[in-house]
């Protein structure tokens, strides 16, 4: 119930469809902000520094660590990926609903430090499913799909580790459960913590003056 | 997303008006049933056997524990409180929201004898409000909305236990808000047990086919 924006982790199998899903949410809805990513890796067909990524080096990356200018940070298939600090908290502060949208290790991390934060795992209806939309981008070698898939496999063993698993199959559906999901986190103890010591702290003063 | 129906338990402090809103929410949806419990407290005006509570006596009340025929009990105010086993899960069974409205002892015995039960804490919007509406009641004495009272700031050191709270301002807001808690908590991992191993066996066929 408090004032200030979540902080929402959205994390699934690579080919789960967060991307898409993450940008009708923010299309529909004017309480969320995307936080974008600083990665290492080299951009694909028609991505933009700035929008899906800031594209960087490996050097500036870690000079990037060394300055604190990240909340998260983690490898994977090679390359860094991080979470820019600043943009981040300028937007929670503004009530706005922040979306990360990262891998497994950044959530775990982000959780570790944030505790009140919402971690979200997108997950196509069945594994098989998963394998036919990576196939289907047409853009991977079967190498990298192979690679994918094994990445998949460790990264299912830390579903439980998130607040909520949502299924990706029709993506209006997934949207409203999203933002209800949203909602519903912030009834979680853990983000009502201003309103239960209110009440607790009233509660004791009724027992001083009964004393 | 498991087809079985949850079983929540509703807890909050003594006046927070349980009572009413599970009414409010049978009466609007006919996904959720009712725990009726068995008490050895005696029954208010107008309360009746088998609606409210199962009326009892301390020794039959024993007797059930022993018997196995309960799934979680304690005492409260000096009387003992407990949940009839074979209805609970009869529900459960046809897909039905079982609620317990239970206090905080039997809601934590709950939870740890089934980790995917729902624990939803309600409350008035504040202490105060608490103690304005027992003293409205009419029908306690002065040293009962004490005892209560006391009892609530006990009670309020446990809210952390619970998956959600919610503060029962307005009943028709209260009343979708339990329901789509109950939604939201479909989607924790506790719950999607079958859909996260189903997901994950399938991911491991992969490997070893790759192998």
């Amino acid at each position: 119930m408090e004032k200030n924006g979540l902080l929402i982790v959205i994390s699934g199998f690579s080919g789960a469809g967060k991307g898409t899903l993450v940008k009708a949410l923010l299309r529909k809805y004017d309480n969320y902000a995307l936080s974008i990513s600083m990665t290492t890796r080299a951009p694909r067909e028609g991505e933009r520094d700035g929008v899906e990524y800031f594209f960087t080096t490996k050097e500036r990356f870690e000079e990037t660590i060394q300055r604190g200018g990240l909340i998260e940070y983690a490898p994977y298939c090679g390359n860094y990926y991080g979470t820019p600090r600043d943009y981040v908290e300028e937007q929670m502060a503004l009530g706005k609903n922040v979306i990360l949208e990262i891998e497994i290790q950044g959530a775990l991390k982000i959780k570790k430090k944030f505790p009140e934060s919402l971690l979200i795992f997108v997950t196509p209806p069945s594994a098989g499913e998963l394998k036919r939309r990576l196939e289907g981008r047409g853009t991977e070698s079967a190498e990298m799909i192979a690679k994918r898939l094994a990445r998949a496999a460790e990264e299912s063993e830390g579903i439980e580790a998130y607040d909520y698993i949502v299924v990706n199959d029709d993506l209006d559906t997934c949207v409203e459960e999203l933002h209800r999901l949203a909602d519903a986190a912030l009834r979680a103890p853990v983000r009502s913590q201003k309103l239960i010591g209110e009440i607790r702290e009233e509660l004791q003063g009724f027992q001083k003056g009964a004393d």
